[in-house]
């Protein structure tokens, strides 16, 4: 296991994705990690990925935009599936046939105005491990305050999506 | 009741949203409207919108991002929650005090993949409708097909998040 981002373990052919895709230079690249307890020691059950979004992402000035905020617990989630799905199954994150979730469900709830301006945390635990479904608990914290929290129903990118790749 | 869109409603201070604000150049100013029954008759518990995303906002190839339509959900409730409110105080849209409303909790589940370059439409109903909560329901159609169904528990926005405007 390495300090490596999920995201960028992902087959080029899946990596267009608005909200994290190396291939899409307009998105927002979102990068997602095992949270190490030190430089050596992962977290085996623990994500984090950090993002300071640009001001034009307002709900109203000061505030970060509801819609955002979804999208970056969206692709934390899915990211951490993927990676707790490699990581169970004892293979390298990247292999082939690629492991790679989709969003079943995102359910979000507002504790907080999110403040524009400040690097965003988001903390991602796993409540439920299944070879087609894991379900990631996020939460999001802007100055330690936790201001978001959402849940990630990620399911087993079907292979009606993947086309004629050569991924399966 | 006319036609205006509920955002084109919204008190300039409040315009900023990147989903749906008139003052956000870079956004996605989605409009909201009561759906008509004919050209005189609106649905008092109906809302519509429609927007066709760019293909930026990629999945993976062919199909649009979860955040987008999850962005897209969140912006036509609180759009749907704010005329729902005016109506059924009997005052006319944009009057003051004003009546915005913010996200609570937003649910989204995706049912099918969402394709790309399509017109989307959002129906939005109301299953609750209080002085400081509203919830719309929202389906997410494309070429006639339901793609994503999302719920949306708007609050009426604090005070805290109106700062020293005069709109209170």
């Amino acid at each position: 296991m390495n300090k490596q981002a999920f995201q960028d373990c992902y087959p080029d052919e899946l990596s267009h994705c608005y909200g994290c895709g190396n291939n899409n230079e307009h998105g927002h690249q979102l990068k997602s990690y095992w949270q190490h307890f030190d430089e050596h020691t992962p977290l085996k059950n623990t994500t984090i990925a950090r993002y300071t979004p640009s001001d034009v992402y307002t709900a109203i000035p000061g505030f970060v935009y509801g819609g955002m905020l979804a999208s970056l617990i969206d692709c934390h989630g899915t990211g951490s599936a993927s990676a707790m799905a490699y990581l169970s199954q004892g293979r390298e994150m990247g292999s082939l046939p690629v492991l790679r979730f989709v969003t079943g469900a995102l359910n979000i709830r507002y504790l907080a105005p999110t403040p524009q301006g400040v690097e965003l945390v988001l903390i991602g635990r796993f409540s439920e491990v299944k070879n087609r479904k894991i379900v990631v608990d996020i939460t999001l914290l802007a100055n330690d305050v936790v201001c978001v929290k959402g849940q990630v129903i990620a399911v087993l990118m079907p292979e009606s999506m993947l086309g004629n790749s050569t991924l399966s």
